[in-house]
């Protein structure tokens, strides 16, 4: 059966490469994607060629570039290969786009993703001229059926001047049912509360809405997603799965959490996977994640009868687990609801439900302060991501990190962190695999001493130790936050100059 | 006539002194006072004297002080001088209190404004062991007025075991009617929507609530708040105002903000001042204002009629304004609503009702990463107060400071800010008498090149320039936030060491 039932589209089917040439040097472009999952498979791809072909002739063609977050090869690859982007926003984990960002030809605004979509609709980034979406269907209706991810698709739709679709026919055509797209967003001074109270209430429809005037272009693919796999669960992630999961009975025992815990947001990597693992082989029941993307483990998790629903905005499983869930769309439905990010990560949700929020860091100081995003303060990794929504209005937020990186020759807990994402004042719980520390009501000087004892690695013990109490005497007037600045970035240059912090 | 009218609590009338006995060495205790307006100002003075005597007979007695926001001499002025204070959150402007917690006497936890009050209902300070709360009134059936400012007030009456009232005959009678105090909060997960659609729409009730049980003690004052003077608009302050004020004439012509504009949050200072001021003399009409703290003016800008209305926790007036207030209080009800600082602040409310968000700031580095904190690094001013809570949801953030500071040998624009309370990711537009720098959809770079050329002062700009060049230059992979570790923080360490930066 096809795809693309509505008249008016199917008469825009067309190439990858016809559409493409919709997209004008300077553009603007929102593209669907979001933690590799639900981006266009092909348009880019086509997008490129043509940048290239212009590039050969001397001519400038780059866009600026809008994603939901992180996609694949096939778009932030093929485009930042091709020097084909001008600016980007927001998350991205590609390598080549990577490179582009960190040698200064790509500028990079690392928005939290809860901000993207009204950021533009606020006119933050000027016009929007075009959207390339890949959907699962459109229906006779024109409404499209969105696929593995929202993201910020309903804005780029809402926004764009043009519209390319890709309809994936590598997504299951059962997708439909699954999606809640909200569309009572407004402008201030016109907005509304937005009305979910449990994590997978519906409030919107299951479609994305699109003007047919505007779509200028309607591609066939059937194509995977990436491969979001990750190597089994390590011994140190493991670890920090068990003080996390601790400290939730714990918080739990201490009447501070019910029995069935808090809706769970987990961040991707190794120890959110770890801890979902963990979670699964646990006394608690009957658990709720509310969270922006489902991996294989929480996939597993709602399978293994743990967890009772999911909201989201985008899954991230590996090419078995994707496969499987394809297969078994249908079986799912009703326990699995994928919203825009806007609404996965709004912080009057987070607020309201009173979120656990489980997030990776590239390192912390002994103060707490979070770096999430850059290497030796210069170098940017991904991007915040969602990790900053979740965090600062979690009920209980947690940061994940093992004490050391790199063989040893990094301490993820340094004297000052080299670049801060998430201040002192949102850091609730810091964990790595020597320990956890709780930092809750505490001040600075208490957090410092928690930190380097539960978390630092102890070949770096001494040295905080050290670094912390010579700060101290040396500030007897501004011992609040004591810090000998001449010292505070020294491990960070000391690994630049040595290889080792 | 009386104020305390209730038969029930009118019997627990006694003297500071006696109420002071009620708090015992060790204890939490929630006190009102935000902005140096509503504190108590008896019982905490008798409580001084107490733990003074304690001292003197070598028996410890410190307490956990959690306030609204800043106090005055008769609160956080004894108690820091009596050494009587080992925990303290959230504001603090005190100079003794300020020097206890940077000698590292004081424990101080630097929250947002919004955070504390549910933190403490968390569970995060132990227990609530008493409340010292000063109203206007006590009902008949036992309600009380609030006075010059709900803070937390509403919390710490709920939380604490023991509640001692002083009823303060300054604030005005009328008082009765200008507080919307919600009582529909919870914890999760069985929170609602905070269905607050306008800047002064009322969810709640004009009255705290106490269970008579609990009180141990009332207490009558007659007592003035904190004098809240500012000195007048300096020409700095005006140059600031006049940016800031062009640059949302500038929005509204852009078509990104209505012509009203949207409800303003103002920090307390000089520059707020001044942006008030400019209100007042400009084109704008039917302004509102969603903010924590009407300073004197705010109220001018209401009395003029540019002002329709104002929703904040708190007064903080000059003693002449203050009576004017007090003497005429019936004019204004209606048009003032007063509210607990979780929804004066609260996130979700900030970002639904589009919020203008103006606070001032010790520095920011080139970047755009704003520190409102710590003078180098190290020493604690006043706290973060409701910054974050406004800045990071508002729809449009102003982050204002002179150029310069102690003369010039300061500049309030560095290299890297030696504390970082608002990231990168949440910060809009910068302003210094110098000029206006828009953040909003830039790069990291880009944002270097406006903030030192529109921002800095002259006399600082070709060494930032200097700076920013050779990071770019020596991060040939590592240019997406280009810096120079060993340098990045030598502007402060020069200021320590020389004097000068």
């Amino acid at each position: 059966m096809t795809r693309i039932s509505c008249p008016v589209l199917s008469k825009k089917i067309t190439t990858a490469a016809q559409a493409a040439e919709h997209i004008s040097p300077g553009d603007n472009v929102g593209m669907s994607g979001f933690t590799g999952c639900g981006y266009p498979k092909e348009v880019p791809g086509a997008l490129a060629e043509r940048m290239k072909s212009a590039h050969s002739a001397g001519e400038e063609f780059t866009i600026g570039l809008l994603t939901g977050a992180s996609t694949a090869q096939e778009l932030d690859g093929v485009l930042a290969e091709a020097e084909g982007v001008h600016l980007r926003a927001p998350f991205n984990t590609d390598p080549s786009m990577r490179r582009a960002i960190n040698s200064g030809d790509v500028e990079y605004i690392d928005t939290h993703l809860s901000h993207l979509a009204q950021q533009v609709w606020f006119g933050y980034f000027g016009k929007l001229d075009g959207a390339v979406v890949e959907v699962a269907a459109v229906l006779p209706n024109g409404l499209l059926v969105p696929g593995s991810s929202v993201g910020n698709n309903k804005t780029w739709l809402d926004q764009a001047d043009k519209v390319i679709l890709e309809v994936n026919e590598w997504h299951p055509r059962e997708y439909e049912g699954f999606h809640d797209v909200y569309y009572g967003t407004k402008l201030p001074p016109h907005r509304n509360p937005i009305q979910i109270l449990e994590p997978t209430q519906r409030i919107g429809d299951p479609y994305l809405r699109v003007d047919p005037d505007k779509v200028v272009a309607v591609v066939r693919t059937n194509a995977p997603d990436r491969d979001n796999s990750f190597s089994p669960v390590d011994d140190k992630s493991h670890a920090m799965a068990e003080y996390l999961i601790d400290f939730l009975r714990h918080e739990v025992s201490a009447g501070r959490m019910p029995k069935n815990l808090l809706p769970i947001q987990s961040g991707i990597g190794n120890v959110a996977n770890a801890v979902l693992e963990g979670l699964k082989e646990s006394e608690f029941e009957h658990l709720h994640s509310y969270t922006e993307v489902i991996q294989d483990n929480l996939l597993g998790l709602l399978d293994s009868g743990k967890l009772d629903s999911i909201s989201a905005t985008a899954f991230s499983l590996s090419r078995p687990v994707a496969e499987h869930f394809n297969a078994n769309a249908e079986s799912y439905k009703g326990r699995i609801l994928l919203r825009t990010q806007e609404m996965s990560n709004h912080p009057e949700i987070v607020r309201r439900l009173g979120i656990i929020a489980i997030n990776g860091m590239v390192e912390a100081d002994i103060y707490g302060h979070v770096n999430s995003t850059h290497i030796t303060g210069s170098k940017m990794m991904n991007g915040i991501g969602g990790s900053g929504d979740f965090a600062r209005n979690a009920f209980l937020n947690f940061f994940v990190s093992p004490s050391t990186a790199k063989d040893g020759s990094i301490s993820s807990i340094v004297p000052m962190a080299s670049h801060v994402d998430h201040t002192e004042h949102d850091v609730h719980v810091l964990v790595t695999e020597q320990g956890i520390a709780d930092l809750r009501g505490t001040s600075p000087v208490t957090r410092a001493k928690r930190i380097i004892d539960n978390c630092a690695h102890p070949d770096y013990r001494e040295r905080l130790h050290d670094y912390l109490d010579r700060a101290i005497a040396e500030s007897p007037n501004a011992a609040h936050t004591p810090h000998i600045l001449s010292e505070a970035l020294s491990w960070h240059t000391r690994f630049l100059e040595d290889g080792h912090m």
